[in-house]
């Protein structure tokens, strides 16, 4: 039988930067599977973390094309940042890495807030277009896109998540 | 001949809390007439301000069945304020406006941001029960409907300001 999972509010953060999702996700822990832990967290982050809470989410992301602070709040999650964005960085050039700069300072103008992607396996082209398609959005409409966009890399960094912390308990097991 | 109507920052601010909504209007005044200002209203208010834009302006109300606090940002703002609640006030009982109080709370506890509702000429009662309906919306739902109502209350301000400066000119034009 498999053991169920522990994971404490650092971890939960790193999937998702808002507080009121890790304390969330933390009261109900433990999870028998991934899947259990994915339907809280759809739950969470679409019912019961307010918008603020989707801009402190958001915040905690890195601008797309860039790093992540050296002194970032979570260093899981910024190293996942890095493995998320390194189709789009091996595929960039150094001028579509200054229209992808320019881009991002447009868009934070007008939103308010960091241009959000679930930027794995897609390429820098393909960001950009997408980009200057949102940014014609309302600032309501693109919002709620972001949410969702939101939503997906944190079922990509639960899953990893899930996959490390199993491998570590058969490990355990043995 | 109407004289155009030309109405500062300040004025614009009492409408509408959002700072980025009153520059945009000034920056645009003079307005021929009250529904060219309401066009324009509306396309700033929805397509130019951002979510952190709607927040800002949500903060400048009273919590319903409050009155403006006396340091209040904008005096205009406030005076209307409890002008619109006047129907709210006068139905309200020591009991319904200890349960408008105890929703409040809760409904700013599950949003984070005050409950916006056009009240001209609505009972307790009335608001009560919209509260409550309110209360079990998606907070991006509820987010944009509270959107919606603040529309409502710059409309019908925005409609005194144009009909106060319009009898103003008259008075200077005799």
């Amino acid at each position: 039988m498999e053991s169920p999972i522990v994971l404490g509010e650092k971890e939960w953060l790193a999937c998702c930067g808002s507080v009121r999702f890790a304390q969330e996700m933390a009261s109900i822990t433990p999870f028998s599977n991934y899947e259990e832990a994915l339907d809280a967290a759809r739950d969470i982050w679409f019912h019961k973390v307010d918008v603020n809470g989707w801009l402190e989410a958001f915040a905690a992301h890195p601008q797309i094309g860039e790093s992540p602070s050296q002194t970032h709040k979570s260093p899981t999650s910024a190293q996942w940042s890095k493995g998320e964005q390194s189709t789009a960085l091996a595929t960039a050039t150094d001028s579509t890495l200054q229209e992808l700069y320019d881009w991002n300072v447009r868009y934070r103008q007008k939103f308010g807030f960091v241009f959000l992607i679930f930027a794995s396996g897609r390429s820098t082209p393909e960001i950009l277009a997408e980009m200057k398609k949102r940014y014609h959005n309302r600032p309501i409409v693109e919002f709620e896109l972001a949410a969702q966009e939101q939503m997906k890399i944190t079922e990509l960094r639960l899953s990893k998540l899930f996959s490390a912390n199993t491998k570590a308990a058969h490990t355990a097991d043995m």
